[in-house]
């Protein structure tokens, strides 16, 4: 420990020691990128004076109406220029950030009002009916409603409640912030999804978000004056942080509340926007979009997805259309990404069909994690030669506090003294994780372990198949059996005979699906494809 | 404050709290870019895992040696190999780095022995005998001398100590590092260069580094795998941190024992430099380099330069060169760089003549700077006028814990609640500041404020001139009038008569020098001119 024989004098003060916190950003970049523009949705263009202005506004509107520190701010909106505003004006006010996740049913947001306590909602008029019908069922009365109307998209106020235009009104833009004292103090509250039971309310540190920032720098190649497309819902890990770390480069956030590939397109080519990122089922859109849809642009566009892993035959259409693709990782536990599928310059010499395998893995430890690796049931790293199966475990400064009021929860999450993931991986030779399946999706056939993963990449390959899930299916003979769904493109057709043979064709024997399901398949507001509501149909056949 | 209304279960652990330190930097980068070039030094190129096992070598000969945590290890070493490995090598056995201005004459070095209490020394063998005389001057005995020779450059070893390679041979290429259980521990010592009175030892801690090459990577435009040549010496606020940096990105440190004109545009052309740092002097050379020394290549090289105000005739030729510039400007006391010239994109539509006078101010504060400002002598802003004087201030993780065993003096620094830089500057409108002149290189003549700086800039654009320094020289009827001293290019010839006239056509007269004088500017071993010199003899003419 490098204490030196005399320390007087060498301790931390106001001069040498700022608490991180990703509101430093946008302080800075008020005075460094004033005139710039920081936000843009439709007929809506904000320079950083202005937005500074605006979530000055809030912080102070917010604690005019009696919001403290510690307090918690809920919003249900999608990617609107108030929800970017609502990321730094709720903690300027020293209140905690609940994003709400708007395609949640009315139940579920009332645990949600109930568990998390929020004072205050922003909510946009789209979904104003199932939160006012979820507050309605609060014990406590739950949070106010502060409406976000939103006309240009079809949404003008209702009158029913106090606009967020009112709301600013109220609020001095010359009020001081509150910043926090310690970087530990809490900035956000995140939800899980809660594919099963109640959701759990992920909490967020200040120091956490700055680091996220900095070190996706990094990763996502970003220079200077960025255009950022929020595609990713900032009620998603707060959209992997990106609106936090837009400040630090004068960049620019393109809202975008209808996620089409119409929608992209024109961002890309009319706006030039550089930077999004999206689930692969946003890959899959951009690469199966009419003519019509498609528009010509010159910059490489650089794409992060995650939530699954691309299938390569998505990977390999897509580069050619300008965008280049790099696999992300993580959880809402860890502010999003925290591995990067890290190209080697030395794999441009690999051929071309060899690269979309490369680019479907996970990846390594981004900058600001010290580590991300696999471990076998006895917290032993498993040894890193692409077959040894075990959990993927983190350690690092983009590691949630815990969980909001479940200290056991947060216990077990943290046992050993890393994250666990829950997710279930190899380890190649250079050191690159990737997933073999979540610890459930493993389907055991025969004492063989098949990895729903492999078996899908195989069918996405399939020219007619636009979306695929493989699950397993119980079986008299051999305990388990894969089966899969699938979501065939536009106008294209195909039978269970032929997908069944094409997997044949590339799978062991053990591994091919059994049965084939056609249907639309179900997800989760995040692109997550809802596997277990697909594992209740198998066993149904 | 944003703590929530139940915390419990929340507080930091081992897996989302990690102390920050470069050193994180090194390990991850021996995961994820083990083949990739890490140092080439002539005919020497270490990948990061060679670099990391000779880092872990030396970590763990320098702890069997007897260096304990929070003891110091010295180094008296060019940029080499082993200079880099050492800003690695010491702190991951705890110590605190201590680099020693090679350029010191002896008896400063044996105060800085005596105060910093170095129990090793690296020590390239040219600079053994400086070193040899120090320590036999030492009261208590004085470092543990470890030769570093560096025969391809004709230095090979003496015999007389341990050589470097021996004491790697001791060490353990799989010991475990030391890392730092809190980021404030101290990671090393820089003495200031102490034009008055003793120099001060200026200690760093790890979070500072760590957050200083984070910030580093907006503000100087990197991307991953870059190449960056050492030429600003590591002994110099640790070459500015960049060698901390290079891990981050997976970037090539291409070492540089002797700055030559020849030497850069070779690296450039030969090896793809893509940044590197110098003083304006540096530029200078390049400028100036004859057309044997000039080689072509087609990279943008970003290029940072600090020290001094860049003139802006040097800027102007530089960048028709394939250099980009942007001035940065800190202290020793600031690891170096913490405001920048950031270029805003629409000055591009400046006329060409008005840009460097642009890139000739310092800028605004860095992503790790809280802020960067300028202050009047009751601690208040100075209006954004670009006329209104006051001292710099800041505040941010970028200012040093203090200085070593001098808490008056430290307590003067941070005195108001930021670090007090001592430099003179205004504030422009759009925020940029400027520096006016050091508090003690302004001439006032007539009771007007004549800035030497302007005066050396109008100099600077005279064909003739190399480089040039203005001070003030005591005169019976002005008080003090600006006196110059000029370095003229190799074969350029001018007289004293000529260069007045040329000054008073761009001057007032109160600011046209009264006298000039041709000779060579004395230097410290950063670049900067030793002004104190220079008064002293302009008060003799």
């Amino acid at each position: 420990m490098g204490w030196m024989t005399d320390e007087t004098g060498l301790e931390k003060r106001e001069a040498n020691y700022v608490p991180l916190t990703p509101l430093s950003h946008l302080n800075r970049a008020r005075e460094v990128f004033a005139d710039r523009e920081a936000i843009v949705y439709g007929n809506i263009r904000q320079t950083y004076a202005e937005y500074h202005a605006r979530v000055t506004r809030l912080a102070s509107a917010l604690s005019k109406r009696g919001v403290a520190s510690g307090d918690v701010v809920a919003t249900a909106l999608p990617n609107l220029p108030a929800q970017a505003e609502a990321h730094f004006g709720v903690p300027a006010c020293g209140a905690v950030l609940n994003t709400i996740n708007t395609r949640l049913d009315s139940s579920t947001v009332t645990y949600i009002f109930e568990h998390g306590g929020a004072k205050v909602i922003l909510c946009d008029t789209q979904f104003l009916p199932m939160v006012e019908a979820s507050k309605a069922a609060c014990a406590g009365g739950g949070p106010e409603i502060i409406e976000v109307p939103d006309a240009q998209a079809g949404y003008p106020a209702t009158g029913r409640h106090p606009t967020y235009e009112q709301l600013l009104e109220d609020g001095d833009p010359d009020a001081p912030w509150q910043m926090p004292q310690d970087e530990w103090e809490s900035l956000a509250l995140n939800y899980t999804s809660g594919t099963t039971g109640r959701p759990k309310g992920v909490v967020y540190h200040h120091r956490g978000a700055y680091l996220m920032t900095m070190g996706t720098v990094v990763s996502w190649r970003m220079q200077l004056f960025p255009k950022f497309l929020a595609i990713v819902p900032l009620f998603h890990c707060n959209g992997w942080n990106h609106t936090w770390m837009m400040p630090v480069l004068g960049g620019t956030v393109h809202c975008c509340r209808d996620v089409t590939a119409d929608a992209i397109y024109t961002a890309v080519a009319e706006e030039g926007v550089t930077h999004f990122g999206g689930a692969p089922i946003v890959l899959n859109m951009l690469v199966n979009a009419s003519d019509t849809a498609r528009k010509p642009f010159d910059q490489q566009v650089e794409v992060f997805t995650a939530g699954a892993p691309p299938a390569p035959a998505t990977l390999q259409k897509i580069e050619t259309l300008g965008f280049n693709v790099t696999q992300v990782y993580g959880l809402t536990e860890t502010y999003g990404h925290v591995t990067e599928s890290l190209w080697n310059p030395d794999w441009d010499a690999q051929p071309d069909d060899a690269k979309p395998a490369l680019k479907a893995r996970q990846g390594v430890a981004m900058p600001m994690m010290e580590y991300v690796t696999v471990v076998d049931a006895q917290n032993t790293q498993v040894p890193m030669d692409a077959s040894a199966q075990g959990e993927i475990v983190m350690r690092g400064n983009a590691v949630m506090k815990g969980y909001y009021k479940n200290p056991a929860a947060t216990q077990e999450a943290f046992e050993g003294g890393h994250f666990h993931s829950g997710d279930i991986a190899v380890q190649h030779p250079d050191g690159h994780i990737q997933i073999a399946d979540r610890a459930k999706d493993i389907i055991i056939s025969g004492g063989e372990n098949v990895s729903s993963v492999e078996v899908e990449g195989v069918l996405m390959s399939h020219p007619a198949v636009s979306l695929c899930a493989v699950v397993a299916k119980p079986d008299d003979k051999w305990g388990e059996v894969p089966c899969a769904f699938i979501e065939l493109k536009a106008g294209a057709k195909a039978t269970q005979e032929e997908m069944i043979a094409h997997a044949r064709a590339h799978l062991a024997g053990f591994k091919t699906p059994k049965a084939i399901v056609f249907q639309e398949l179900p997800k989760t507001s995040t692109g997550k494809i809802q596997k277990f509501e697909l594992r209740d149909v198998a066993k149904a056949l």
